[in-house]
């Protein structure tokens, strides 16, 4: 029975509860955020907490406590569930009070985290292609917040596991790509120059994203923060998407147009196999 | 104490819980409607069933009872709580299931409700005009669902609160006037014309505002639900706001303008008192 962590208490998963005033389930008053596990290690956690902050700030929601008794917390949830490689996942909400708009102000946060267990990550395995559709992007204009307010994304990505695509990527007004569903989106041109979107209110910033960027530079590979249409996705070179759940996953089809050959290219490869080393190496 | 109902069960409101992976807290994938009571009735019950109804549809979330089993336990929550004069809230989400954006179909609906008791409606209180204060509108756009992605409205309403205003009133792109963080916006204009913005995917088509309008119609009020801009609006000969929670209030002052001589108007007051009567009538 896996155990989950609520407000200062180590529960069995099926009893772990918020109360139904909880600001997180009646007004998606809270923001989240996911980590990676791999060989016993978080994988870019300061980004994570960093983000987190910056996430209760925007939001005007306190810390529910000091980093340093956050990451206690995150290790001894990780022991208790014995997640070697796996994933967390922590979620901040304002508090519990009676309903209404307003933010009552001096709430006490609550805060719940549960863990999962995964196969580590294999490059052979992140190799593989997946099919993206694209839908419009109907959330709202602080995707840079990451809030619960999930529900297009769930829609989008809904959508997409019915169209037997692994995920949604989604167009603003203008048909240029914003971002995936739960994931950045990425191309690579035909002049082998690697882009995705700069980062604004429209998308959140991918710690993922974050690390592939600096592995790039690291690298010497080209790239470009800047907005891309879904015209210009179709006719890239290659394709790929990033988060700390899928971490880099090669991208081969958008809607019913394969990507070059529809096979995972080289470049792809490339950041693939360097996320990986980076992964290897933060877990040593 | 007060009973909340969860679930099927009646439960002191202290320990009434959902799961930490209900998927109302962990992606707002939930709808919701709150009920006015007056004298022992629910004002407009059908027309907030349809609602519920339209927006669970929209979302393929399955309705968690009939609608005859439903209208059981609103009223058993009701006078367990002995509510004669106030409001009940109804919430329901997809249910709970380990997370994944993906809707797994097939999971059992949370359904939780939640009453309050408050002074029956009277006349001369609600004609007291409150302030609204203009925040850009941030929400996504599907509105006409009545979801729990209420941030963009928390925040517009607690900024509101916080400059001494009573609702925010939130504007497009092109500075026209959506609706309130959680009521719907009306102004009257110099030649006695009742504007409103239409019903279409920006805002959420109020049942209280369809009440206003019916009672328009049976009382030769001439009126044009179309959208009106900021400019207009702080032009206006009267302006107000509805909802199931603040019914019809004056709006005498939107930011820092006085709207005509800052006094709730004799149009308002129409209405004001053709929504008592009404009221009335129905709590008969």
């Amino acid at each position: 029975m896996s155990i989950a962590y609520v407000n200062g208490r180590y529960v069995p998963l099926a009893h772990a509860s918020v109360h139904i005033q909880d600001r997180g389930f009646q007004f998606a008053d809270a923001v989240y955020e996911v980590f990676a596990v791999q060989n016993g290690h978080l994988i870019d956690e300061e980004a994570h907490l960093d983000r987190l902050g910056r996430s209760l700030s925007e939001l005007s929601i306190v810390e529910p406590m000091s980093r340093a008794a956050l990451k206690l917390v995150i290790r001894q949830l990780l022991r208790s569930n014995r997640i070697h490689n796996g994933g967390l996942y922590l979620q901040v909400s304002r508090g519990v009070a009676a309903r209404d708009f307003t933010d009552p102000g001096g709430l006490q946060p609550t805060l719940v985290m549960t863990t999962w267990r995964l196969k580590p990550f294999d490059v052979e395995a992140a190799l593989k292609g997946v099919n993206v559709i694209t839908t419009h992007d109907i959330r709202w204009k602080r995707c840079d917040i990451k809030t619960v307010q999930l529900l297009a994304g769930v829609m989008a990505k809904t959508a997409a596991h019915a169209q037997g695509a692994a995920e949604a990527w989604l167009l603003d007004n203008d048909g240029l790509v914003t971002e995936g569903s739960a994931s950045n989106a990425w191309i690579v041109t035909p002049d082998d120059e690697l882009i995705t979107h700069h980062t604004d209110t429209a998308i959140l910033g991918g710690i993922t994203r974050q690390t592939v960027l600096k592995l790039a530079t690291e690298n010497g590979l080209k790239y470009v923060e800047r907005a891309f249409s879904l015209e210009e996705a179709k006719g890239a070179r290659e394709a790929f998407t990033t988060s700390s759940t899928v971490m880099v996953r090669p991208v081969v089809k958008i809607d019913d147009t394969h990507i070059n050959t529809g096979e995972t290219g080289a470049f792809t490869r490339k950041i693939v196999e360097l996320y990986g080393a980076y992964m290897q190496d933060k877990a040593k």
